[in-house]
């Protein structure tokens, strides 16, 4: 087996860029010739994070197949979702926590998945079943996935197993998980230095619903105003983007990570499957989504279901 | 959470049934209402194999969605080998140990798949992580489906992690791991009492591969030219499956399992995927594979590049 390159979601986060990390160093204390790679730049909160622990980027890598043949999925395996060359990689390993869809192998392969809130949280009990301690910085990041994908344990995708995961993973790295936490969310949060094309590119994954493809970006902030006073460029964008890529839904979640709420922004068509989904209407393209954050386990089940029915 | 179908695939064999009736034990013992059923009724090494250890064979069923709307999925993932109604139910967890394609949720799950040789030998581990005590006579069972799936470790598909788990499950069911293993694999090969759909629907699967439907059987006997002396008859009740049921390309594999080698018998188009797969030469459709024991190891990878290219 040569050179195994193991990597996360395109669009990077913190999870994706953190399991990633720690996978690779798992694999290579098991002996294989890992390297985290990443399909993208860290976002604010991911770089706050790796700059927190003293740890460099993974190395962005668009195409694989010109220097491995093998390759680790981590947070993801949704093909789209992938490598732009996945179809021609040989994926030796899965670790995620997302539904299963668009995925196929043609050998017998490594899966784990669990229904957590976190890749990172797996990642930690497979050190763990493997007797390997997790060293410092990389607990840290490991621990910013974890605080990232649940809200700091308030997203409805967060189990006790993640919230025992931050807990060993603050101790081993040293920080207060609180006090850390708040400010990892903070810098997530920094909007106003970016375009509406960055904005919606900063955590958006696109799902094929019966014969749609629905885009659907998220963004965390302390203040929705701050958002959708720039509603209309923010549409126009959505809009492009749709023509673009050839999107037929484009939906933008804003999400108060202080009051754990979402407002969402629609562009594109069938919108009825929103209002269906989610049981309301839509005024001048938003909705208000009490309780809502997390596009997993409260977006595209619901919207999966009515594109079905 | 109501009950909880665990089940096997379609044509069970002992793996389908041991490791769901284990897998059922495990997950009761950890609070679930689970009960293991069947796709089909127990094949004669399976039989022996109940027999011996004083169990009963899973109720069969054949759509699940009337009574339960949760299932958990062992030794399979491909839905067109697992119930009719699947696409209708919600799958809870999925412990195998082949490829993964053609299934797909729309919530994240637990998903359990590693590259050994037999799935009991990772539902083995699932009791070890839970601290969960395995009885006797489904170690008993469980042992059976690891002999099953590997021919007594003679298969490229086994692990050292299956033969460890077989020797332990043997010490915890009281039985002599090798003679009882010949018992048990030679029980499967009683096929001059039955016809040849009988023989044809003993352990088949479908597999679409490019735009075609590959219908792929095997059975085991201890003598190659005992099942070929049925050519013609076996040719035309292949063929006639086909007409029946939309396959296109139709393989039987007859494998020796004292010898470890194959004889594959072929029906249907397009059968130069098999000529390029297995670089051999078909006359009067067969073709000798020397040390091809394992359908999922040596003959569908090998058929779906075939396919692919």
């Amino acid at each position: 087996m040569g050179k195994v390159l193991i990597f996360g979601h395109q669009n990077p986060d913190t999870d994706a860029i953190g399991a990633a990390i720690a996978y690779a160093n798992l694999q290579k204390e098991l002996g294989v010739d890992a390297e985290a790679v990443a399909l993208g730049t860290p976002n604010e909160e991911t770089q706050f994070a790796l700059d927190h622990f003293g740890l460099t980027a993974p190395r962005v890598v668009e195409k694989m197949a010109v220097e491995a043949s093998d390759v680790m999925l981590v947070d993801h395996n949704e093909f789209q979702q992938s490598a732009a060359d996945i179809e021609e990689l040989n994926i030796l390993a899965v670790v995620d926590h997302h539904r299963i869809a668009n995925f196929q192998t043609a050998n017998p392969l490594y899966y784990r998945a669990e229904p957590v809130g976190c890749t990172s949280t797996i990642v930690l009990k497979l050190y763990k079943e493997n007797n390997i301690a997790v060293p410092a910085k990389i607990a840290g990041m490991m621990l910013s996935a974890i605080v990232s994908d649940t809200l700091l344990f308030k997203s409805p995708t967060c189990t006790q197993e993640d919230i025992d995961a931050a807990n060993e993973l603050a101790e081993v790295s040293g920080v207060d998980l609180n006090s850390y936490g708040l400010d990892l969310l903070k810098a997530g949060t920094n909007l106003g230095t970016k375009t509406e094309a960055e904005l919606l590119d900063l955590d958006a994954k696109s799902f094929p619903m019966a014969d749609k493809t629905v885009r659907i970006a998220q963004v965390n902030t302390v203040d929705l105003a701050e958002v959708f006073i720039r509603q209309e460029a923010l549409r126009d964008a959505m809009l492009e983007e749709n023509v673009k890529n050839g999107y037929d839904l484009f939906l933008l979640l804003v999400t108060n990570v202080l009051d754990s709420d979402s407002e969402l922004l629609v562009a594109g068509e069938p919108r009825e499957m929103v209002t269906e989904a989610f049981q309301v209407k839509l005024e001048n393209d938003r909705a208000f989504l009490p309780g809502v954050v997390s596009r997993k386990k409260q977006i595209v089940p619901q919207l999966t279901e009515a594109f079905e029915k």
